[in-house]
C-alpha cells in the first residue's frame, strides 16, 4: 500500500528538521519564520522530469540537492543569502516512500551545506514528477545587485568555467559505457547533478563594485542578452576569453562535442555573470582567488549599441545569437 | 510559432504590474521586497491538471484565481497577511500564450482582491499544467495561530458552510445539461471555482481568543484529525451541528449526493477550522457576523481521549474516521 500523504509529511518532517530562524516548520498551515532588518529576497524554480532531468540517470538524493542549489543560485545573483526553503513536489503515485525521502535527504544536505532552513511544501499526485522549489532570503537595504546596473564601458566577467554541465548530459546521453569510467566524465557529471551555488563570491563580486550580476542558468550568450536587455546596453564578447571547462576539452574526442558552443548555450552551470569597471576587475579576481580558490575571467565589454557582438578567435567581429536553453524553443 | 520564455515572461510581467512593497519584481534572477516588523509566513500549495481540475471545466483565470487563493487561504489559517506571491509554472509546449496571460490575469485579481503582490515565478516545460504557488506573508511576533493549541474542553467552530466545493464538482462531472442552470448548481461551482480565503475573519477569531486553527482545505474530518494530533487531544463533533452548504441540501434530488458526507469530507471549502474558550463564542460569533456577515457554528468540543467521535442525528456515538482529501490514498 502506497503510503498516505500524512505518513509521507511525517517521514519528511523528520528529515527536514528544524534549521535556525524557524519558528514553525512543516506540519502546519504555514511556515513562522524570522526576518532580519534587511529585505526579503524570493526565488522560485522547477524542475520537472523529461526537461531539467531524467529518473533514470540521476539519484534522488542528487536530484534533491540540486533542486535547492539552483534556486539557492538565483539569491546569490542578487547578492543576497539564502534562509528558507519551501518545496511543491508533485509524483506519480507509485513513488516509493524511500525515493522520497532520499530527495529530501538530498534536499536537506543541500540547506545544511548553505545554512538554510527546510521549512514547508505540499505533496501532490501527478503523472510526471515536478519539484518547484522556493527559497526566500536576504540581503541588506538597498544592497540586491541587479541585472540592469550594467554601464558603457564595464569589463563583462564570469566565475569559473563554462559548459561542463552540458557536457555532463551529453555523457549521461551517450551510448558509449566506457566513456562514463574517465576522471573527465565523472567530473562533467558531477558539474550537471551536483552544481555549485557562488553565495560568497557573488557577496565579494557585490564588495568589488559589481554594477550588475546574474546567475548563468541558460547559458552566457542568451543570459548575456538578458541582462543587457535590463540594463539597455550591449556587449561584444571576446571568444578566445571565455573560459571552457577543461575536462570539455578532454571529452571532445570521445563525444565530438563543441567545447566553445557548448560554454557558450549550454546552460545551467550556475556560475556568475557580472559586470564592473575595468579598474575593478583585478581587486574583484584577487578576492574571489583568495577567499574561495575560483577564477575570474574577463571576458568582453559593455556597448552602447544593443546586441550581443563574438569577437571571433580569428579576431573577425560578427553577431552572437542570443542562444540557450528555451523551454518552449 | 508558440512565444519564446522571454516572450512570455515580458507578457506576464505587463499583466503582474509592481504591487505595493515591492522593490524588484518578476524580471531579475530574484523578487527584492520589503519585510514587515514582525515573523515571515510561507506556504506553497500546486495544482495539478487532472488532479486538482480539468482544462475543460476551468476557465484560466478563474484557474489563477483560484492558485492564489488556496495559498492566501493558508496564511489566513496562521491569522497572518498575505503580501508576496511567486508562480512556478509548468505546461505542454503547445499552450497559447493568451491562455497564459488569461492564466494570470486571475492571479492579478485575487492579488488584487487579497492586497498581495506577484512578485516572481518560474516557467517550464511539462506533460502536463501544474501550477505552484508560493505565498509569503507576515505575522505580528507571537501571533501565528497554530494547529497545536486546541486545549481540553475547548469548544470546535467552523466559519460558514461545508461541502460546497466537492458538491461543485460533482456538478461539473454531471451528465446531465440541465443541472448546470439552476441557481443551487452555479453556487455549488462558484464555490468549487471561485472559493473565498478567510484573511478576515481569521484575525477575528485570533482576537477572540482561538486557541488554535487551520483552513479546512482537505475535508472537515481529516483535517480535524490533524488539528487533534499537532495538539495530542481528541474531538466530539456533534453531526447535526455541522454546517451542511444549502446549495447541496437542494442538489440532493437531482445529484444523489450526501450532504453530511459531503460536508465532512469533502475538502477545498477553505473555511475557517478554530478551537477556543467556551465562554468565547458569542464574542467570535459576533464579531464575524458584524465585521463579515459570515456565520460561526459550534460543532462540537475538544475531548482528553485521542480520536474522533461522531455524535450522530439519532444520538448515538461512534468513531469518526479522518477521511478526506489522501492525494495518494
Amino acid at each position: 500500500m502506497p503510503p498516505s500523504e500524512d505518513d509521507l509529511v511525517a517521514a519528511i518532517r523528520k528529515v527536514a528538521g528544524v534549521g535556525p530562524g524557524v519558528l514553525v516548520g512543516i506540519g502546519d498551515d504555514a511556515a513562522v519564520v524570522e526576518t532580519g532588518r534587511g529585505s526579503a529576497v524570493l526565488t522560485t524554480d522547477v524542475l520537472v522530469e523529461g526537461v531539467h532531468f531524467s529518473h533514470a540517470s540521476i539519484l534522488p538524493r542528487d536530484l534533491g540537492y540540486k533542486a535547492i542549489v539552483v534556486n539557492v543560485s538565483d539569491i546569490a545573483a542578487m547578492a543576497a543569502s539564502p534562509r528558507y526553503a519551501l518545496v511543491s513536489l508533485s509524483m506519480p503515485p507509485e513513488t516509493l516512500e524511500s525515493w522520497v525521502v532520499e530527495l529530501y535527504g538530498g534536499m536537506r544536505t543541500a540547506c545544511d551545506e548553505y545554512a538554510l532552513s527546510l521549512v514547508g511544501g505540499d505533496l501532490s499526485r501527478g503523472r510526471e514528477l515536478s519539484i518547484a522549489v522556493t527559497v526566500a532570503g536576504e540581503v541588506a537595504p538597498g544592497r540586491a545587485l541587479l541585472r540592469s546596473g550594467a554601464k558603457v564601458g564595464d569589463r563583462i566577467v564570469v566565475t569559473g568555467t563554462l559548459g561542463a554541465s552540458a557536457g555532463g548530459l551529453a555523457v549521461e546521453r551517450s551510448e558509449d559505457p566506457s566513456t562514463i569510467s574517465s576522471e573527465w566524465a565523472r567530473g562533467l557529471v558531477a558539474a550537471h547533478q551536483r552544481p555549485v551555488a557562488r553565495v560568497g563570491e557573488a557577496r565579494t563580486l557585490a564588495e568589488a563594485g559589481a554594477s550588475a550580476m546574474m546567475d548563468i542558468s541558460d547559458g552566457l550568450a542568451l543570459d548575456l542578452s538578458r541582462l543587457c536587455a535590463e540594463s539597455g546596453v550591449g556587449a561584444r564578447v571576446e571568444m578566445r576569453a571565455v573560459p571552457v571547462s577543461p575536462w570539455l576539452q578532454q571529452a571532445t574526442p570521445s563525444l565530438g562535442l563543441d567545447p566553445l558552443r557548448l560554454a557558450l548555450t549550454g546552460g545551467e552551470d550556475y556560475e556568475l555573470l557580472a559586470t564592473l569597471d575595468g579598474s575593478k576587475v583585478d581587486g574583484a579576481s584577487a578576492g574571489l582567488r583568495e577567499r574561495f580558490g575560483v577564477k575570474l575571467t574577463d571576458i568582453g565589454e559593455i556597448t552602447a549599441a544593443a546586441g550581443l557582438i563574438a569577437v571571433g578567435l580569428d579576431g573577425i567581429e560578427g553577431p552572437l545569437a542570443p542562444e540557450g536553453w528555451d523551454h518552449f524553443a
